[in-house]
């Protein structure tokens, strides 16, 4: 290959990707498919009506296969607006909303409007891989913020990290892949500490829809200007199983969203225009079922931490949204390796911790991801009975 | 805003979204509505039997809702495959094929994959200026080249402007926005220029199905390791009238497929899954139909050329694809100024040379791009008549 940008060489690749190719070669039997908890993404379609309001879309909405506002559709940034208004109080208006093609997009479009070649971003860690890659092949330098033990950021040791290329602060809560939820108190600290610092507060919210707690997940969409510290990340693919249309969104000041709309209008014109319907669909007819999901997703939690509990030498450093985050018993065994290992052994998919981590530090190997909201309680079961079975490499 | 990533900030705004601004506050009345030639879109939907698929798909193909492969439905990545080598003869295999978010994601993928900050690209003006500010937000510098009367660019004078920054020249044919068909030698010599000084030819075809001549429009994919130089891009947006699902794809070596894999999985994760079933299925049963759109863009292209053979003091620069790229008579106005003028004083709605070439280029003031593909042939009488009225400046 003639020359490859080295920004892009060094990019780590997909942790998913790479998972996908540990399957290659492995047979699983009929009586023991494979358990796969390597992605979080919902197994299932949408509900029936979603799906005929999508096809009812393709038939007779014209507009729903051409070009549409590179910032999203007009009524789906009103409705999310609304939406955002109303669970977390506080003022936004359509202008600070724009719908992009996956939150990945937003995290991509919201980083290029604040940081450069040779500038800094913090990420918690274990992080989201993608942000990690993203910032890569920018040139962004990552600079990582180690969690406790309950896998919680401390804003004081992010101050220490702060330096004056430091652009921003990145979130993920309910995080990925850690499962905890961030108290609302700790992300208003974050807020703060970005204020006081005048850089940016990304937090990436996917998981929102599966957040356990009754009260609002923070305050930052009640303080004054919040859009000229905060940057609001959300998806809509979790919650309405619409993964595969690509549809997320992000919340800004209206000038930086200028910057953004740049961003979006030259690297993919607008988001599918199907899909933004399915999820306005989704959010005016979907709530009650949605509600359902979510008692469901956290039934799974349940029983995961229940199995944990009960798994010798296992422990579960955190569970929440799509995810549990455990430790193995396996001393000197490397996550990665046994993560393969589990494919052949137990037929069991699911990432290692030095996916999520900087190269060689030496917790990540002895973590691993568990994406559990892809598997139904007889999948959890199955899932335990297989991780019993497991034992030392030989 | 506390702070920008200036090469964003440098970055232009997109011309179509510019150009949407000029509307506001200009009423066009029912006798006498706007004439749109500023966006390359199709104005109507796919045909009723693709939508009648693409329904199908939303109600009973569950993956259509789901995450799909990176790289694309692996169906739709042979499909393209095939179809390259029976269009343009050669070898290719769906491993060297990829289905991006559009043929703008495609774009900045393989930039991506070739070139980082203080790198330098060449690109013909007057150029796609999504081509030109992709380059710009991942601080690339782009290094115009110069085209003659007849918007060609000549390989003698590209060879001069390469140093050893340059990563690659990027050739749109049919071109956007000079609607100039390449010919198949001036390609080649490209190709054997970049291959000579190890760089890469990027030809986007995104308007290959709507090019008038009979014969393949290069040989390059007949090239031995022709994917160590040349990357090729493709829309299945115009040919099947999916603009709205965000389909394109991009042709490289396997090992630079690795690169835009990790490119797009951290941007967009996956195509859109009904967009790729959309786009393969009028690969499949849409050839007779998009051999009748074809006609009728020529049928179009004959009346624009017939019309600016009539105009007194117009000159037509360039007409094919979906594009007319004339020089206007009005010596002295500026055509970002005069395009301005248009929607005011005749309701019609077309992009300044100013938006495709260089800041201050002094030719870029008497240019302008008319996307004819949007107008069928009574709104390009009314057009005529319309720049027939068309007067000085007062």
């Amino acid at each position: 290959m003639p020359y490859t940008n080295p920004n892009l060489a060094r990019t780590r690749a997909s942790a998913v990707v790479e998972a996908k190719k540990w399957l290659e070669g492995v047979t699983f039997p009929p009586d023991r498919p494979l358990v796969n908890v390597s992605q979080a993404a919902p197994a299932a379609p949408p509900p029936r009506a979603l799906r005929e309001a999508i096809a009812e879309a393709a038939l007779h909405d014209d507009a729903a296969h051409l070009y549409g506002p590179v910032l999203g559709l007009p009524e789906l940034r009103a409705a999310l607006a609304a939406q955002i208004a109303e669970i977390y109080g506080g003022a936004v208006t359509p202008g600070q909303i724009a719908i992009t093609s996956g939150c990945n997009e937003a995290f991509a479009a919201a980083i290029a409007t604040l940081a450069g070649p040779g500038d800094e971003v913090i990420l918690p860690c274990p992080w989201y891989f993608n942000h990690q890659m993203w910032l890569d092949m920018s040139g962004i330098a990552t600079v990582p913020l180690a969690t406790g033990p309950e896998l919680l950021p401390a804003p004081a040791a992010a101050e220490r990290l702060i330096t004056a290329r430091t652009r921003a602060i990145v979130l993920v809560t309910p995080n990925n892949p850690g499962g905890v939820e961030y108290p609302a108190d700790l992300v208003m600290a974050f807020y703060r500490l970005a204020k006081a610092h005048g850089i940016a507060l990304i937090v990436d919210e996917t998981y929102r829809d599966f957040d356990s707690r009754p009260a609002p997940a923070h305050a930052l969409f009640q303080q004054q200007e919040w859009d000229e510290t905060f940057i609001h990340l959300y998806s809509f693919s979790k919650a309405y199983r619409l993964t595969g249309h690509r549809v997320g969104a992000l919340a800004t000041s209206p000038a930086r969203m200028l910057e953004v709309e740049k961003y979006l209008d030259t690297v993919t014109i607008c988001p599918s225009q199907i899909g933004q319907r399915a999820a306005l669909w989704g959010m005016e007819n979907l709530g009650q079922w949605l509600a359902g999901e979510r008692a469901e997703i956290l039934a799974r939690r349940g029983l995961i931490e229940e199995g944990f509990a009960d798994l010798p030498g296992w422990r579960l450093r955190g569970a929440g949204a799509y995810f549990a985050y455990v430790e193995h018993p396996f001393a000197g065994e490397d996550a990665a390796a046994l993560c393969r290992r589990m494919v052949r052994e137990i037929g069991v998919l699911a990432l290692p911790g030095t996916m999520f981590m900087p190269e060689g530090d030496p917790q990540a190997a002895r973590q691993i991801r568990i994406a559990f909201a892809n598997i139904d309680a007889g999948g959890i079961a199955t899932l335990f009975e297989r991780l019993r079975r497991l034992g030392p490499a030989r």
